[in-house]
């Protein structure tokens, strides 16, 4: 059950409603939701009598939700979320593609990318500073070199910058660069990572882990929300089934359901979930077609050269390819892809 | 190794290379590839040599495959197989849209679905006569009475038949009545079945198996056209991945994966792999983006009263939006739907 | 809900529950148990009461029984069902090794094989005649000629008889030379093959689909059993769960969550699972310490030259090495290994 | 490659061979195995040439390693590493029972757990006191004060402490309480917190990632032998399958496979694997038939009263019960189990 104030609600009438779920031995956990305060607790709305809310004037409503993930449910919020970076909006109007090097590998690398993907269209620029990587003697990034690199690459595009955050002690440090702090697949359920970008202001793009179920998944963003941070971005990035050709098996389908369960937008991460450059395409056009609200795209300007993943990035040439099409599609979805400042006619394939 | 004559090929020159290799004591299989005789045959190109395969005027080419599937691949035939159903081609220019209820279950049910399904542009009707049902108190299909009227219906709409054959001893029956013998996904790796199809002249709808790899799918598809029947069309159907609130997970990377390593066409099922309805047309359009060559869809005049999977049939009223929205990618897709004898901006969705 | 009726009962009692049922237009699907008919239907027993049974003298008893599987539940029937092959009992006091090569490859290498396995303590023989492989250019089997070098192996060893049958057609002769009837992973669901070895008097070897959940490999157990044949006899072989080292995850808590759900025999098959015959004795061993009644073991005389699957295949020195293993576990299982005339303790494994 | 130096190496000798990596472009990775200095590089075996090494007195041996776990691997370490807890050996002569509630809920219920398990013969008490929970409404543990009462509990008893730790910012914290660091398969990619335990002197158990290979399993482990932390257990306890009955598949195959790959020592999780009490002891069984080191098995006083997982949960006098069924097993699988200062015939199951 939940239980909502509205947002001038007293102390005291939070206080005392949560003595009282208390006295009742229920467990009883407050958060917010678009400023009103919330509170999120075990016992059923049939239980709800012996609480004598009705005496209470803020409570604004009570709400019963079944499953699992309850602030991140429809049954909570009926209206999509429509999470702002700046003056851009994920799960608005308009579809939003993020692109970039896999690992920020140099500055020369990551600014050359920068103004590729820019000049085709995408908004955001992804790259990681900090990388998950399987073995200890692979490539582990750049760490606060690689930030101050994306921050200069915003600066000088006016893209702004997603990127993984892995580490609890990391937290602030990549918030004071990054637009989005990107929550990667292995982390899913580092419970206490997403706990603590919870309580930052930034906006968080939390991927899919290549095993969650879509019930795991919407309770790591859960875990998100009641730390009181709303923005939540969902990304979808692959599951194993049973996978040779690509590395995972994209699970588009999981873009309708979470449509379905949830209001917080989703995106789609096709260069993963395939791992190879030459399936990005038709699943970027898939994802899309299925109702995604944005992608995200790995691009490189030497893919055969990259410290990371090169397999699976497109050359700045495929990319452009690839934006074309998906300009395409915009009829076809009843929505157009955010390409602020240009026209993607203009790109140039020859 | 394949080994291709031309296609007037004396026999004694045949007999004469498979006497070679077996006097090799490697194993060597004769079939026939767009009328040519070919051996398949475990020897590597490097071998080929003692062969003595020169001095044979009717041998056309050598390719060497290394894939288990040969006839199958790329590798030996570059140009799309184009399937064709008397006048309706699978693979080829058009998109195609096969329809109907699960099963066959009245004579009525099927005729009223086979009309509102012509008139909406599809250019199949499918539908059970034979049920594989994970229980044997579950209906079980109505055998021969049910292919008449998949004829019957045939007969009034003009729509081809596709309809399930799970048993070496129907091949016959099953291929007396339908246009497309359809091998279920639990079947895929039934092999006398295949092998049966492929002594058959007519199409072949091959699904994959939920648990099928790419190459398995392909190896399946193999005994087919080892049998001499060509005209295979491979199914896309979902495979078990992390499936809680659809039945399968749709592996819509397999149709770029399946083009690039086949020349086959390739169709997609978003019903059975989803199991619910409203997530079918998503599916749909996401498979088309991704490049298949057409799909699969059950309908069914009054779901809630289906013998079989009623959740995952679209009510006429929802296939015409689906056709209609299928309709608005054709552009993108740089594809057209084939709806002979109509225009699908006369669909009245009101 | 099952309807079970004494031995002795008239014709004219299970017409009239059937017309009541059919009265009422629900599912009725007449079979037998122990000799004694039963009625399996979808009515549950709250509509009891409508069909007015207390006045058939001859219905003994009615049970609910809620799973698909009904006749294979232990709701249905307590105590363990042990299957008789002559004067051998699977699912009795004694544990049960079968073993033999993948395929009959020759009438020396059969032979050869049956001796070794039975000085070793087997008390069946297992060898393909007719094989299912993945690639229609892979050795298929010899057919009838495998099927006579197996019997003739019983002959001289009095070892009994396990073999594959993948056809319909094929049953009847299988059935002519084999002592038990084994239908492969890749076959659980072809449902015509499981009602076709339904109809006849030899006991059913079924293995799990390597993609099977329990209560669909119960459920084509059921097919067996609803046909008349109580004979059925389960193996767990593997499923895919996340494999790169073995073919496929030996699912051993099967056996108990099976020994559970039912009242048919397990035995379980380390062979195919693992792929590698130095995981086939870990396997085998921890099989039996979790309570299965049997094990089939994949033994050849020169597995580097078999035809098929050799890389899972023990040597005869291996296997005898393995049964004194499984020799050491009887005490601790409180079962001892069926090893007719011969004491483990004379076998040589210098 | 692995280039080892003897202990005495001196610095300028390791410094010289990086020197020469980094020259020729390499990466090059400083670290030790049971105190000699060794360096990881990505340099193959031919091409050591050019890195002059005959010339490096101190350089002891050179070592190829292919997989992608390096001091993990049974190709550098070819004997059974055996950690060491006080006087207790993991993966040495004695089988270890490590028992204990999922989580500690009350100082109360640990203690009589403790006293339980160690009264039949367990030598480690487990307990979380961090918990990884699905939702953020169940219960997270009770933190330092959980930790205090487990250093309690083994002042009392004398049981080893295992438990987990989730957040890099604990692991000091934890570290001074605990005997055994737990990772929990959540965590298994967690990067950063294997390298902090990495750096810390107390042995680390690893558990297996639902979804992780063996391979990516094994990368895991090497993170932390990276570090400079010889004292990892391997832990199995179930992947995702093909799972209704069970919570996860058990992939009691691993137990041979990693002591084929690897050096470390292997134990089993039947309780997380399975998910239902009941089927803990057939796991547990064979587990230790298949050749596990040790055990990891939940008690509870009251498991349905328990916070957390108590549907898995043995109560005391089932763990009697498994302890005597494990103790039977000594003989089969040649190794006792490690039951200090008591005899397991005392053991009451009345």
């Amino acid at each position: 059950m939940l239980i909502e104030f509205n947002r001038f609600a007293p102390e005291k009438d939070i206080d005392l409603v949560l003595g009282r779920l208390n006295d009742e031995g229920v467990l009883a956990f407050r958060t917010r939701s678009n400023m009103n305060p919330v509170i999120v607790s075990t016992l059923k709305v049939d239980g709800l009598k012996k609480l004598n809310i009705e005496g209470v004037a803020s409570v604004q409503r009570v709400v019963e939700v079944s499953t699992p993930f309850k602030l991140a449910s429809r049954a909570f919020k009926k209206t999509d979320t429509v999470v702002k970076v700046d003056n851009l909006e994920i799960g608005g109007d308009k579809i939003h593609v993020m692109a970039g090097p896999c690992a920020v590998e140099s500055r020369e690398q990551l600014l050359k990318t920068a103004h590729t993907v820019k000049a085709c269209g995408a908004t955001f620029l992804r790259g990681g500073a900090f990388k998950p990587r399987t073995s200890p003697y692979s490539f582990q990034g750049l760490n606060e070199d690689g930030l101050k690199f994306l921050a200069e690459a915003r600066t000088l595009t006016g893209l702004k910058i997603v990127t993984e955050v892995m580490d609890t002690r990391s937290v602030q440090l990549v918030a004071k660069y990054a637009d989005v702090l990107q929550i990667g697949a292995r982390n899913m359920q580092n419970f206490d990572l997403l706990k603590e970008v919870g309580r930052v202001s930034k906006p968080v793009l939390l991927k899919r882990g290549a095993n969650a179920t879509i019930e795991e998944f919407l309770a790591a963003a859960e875990y998100v929300l009641a730390g009181g941070n709303e923005d939540v971005i969902l990304c979808e990035r692959g599951v194993r089934g049973v996978n040779e050709f690509t590395r995972y098996t994209l699970d588009i389908a999981a873009v309708p359901v979470l449509k379905k369960l949830t209001h917080l937008p989703v995106v789609v991460d096709p260069s993963h979930a395939t791992g190879h450059w030459n399936y990005v395409e038709p699943m970027a056009m898939a994802s899309l077609a299925a109702g995604a609200d944005g992608l995200i795209i790995e691009v490189h300007p030497e893919p055969e050269k990259a410290l990371c993943d090169g397999a699976q990035s497109l050359t700045p040439k495929n990319f452009t390819v690839l934006m074309l099409r998906l300009a395409g599609l915009q009829n076809s979805v009843c929505r157009d892809l955010a390409v602020p400042d240009m026209h993607l006619q203009q790109l140039d394939i020859s």
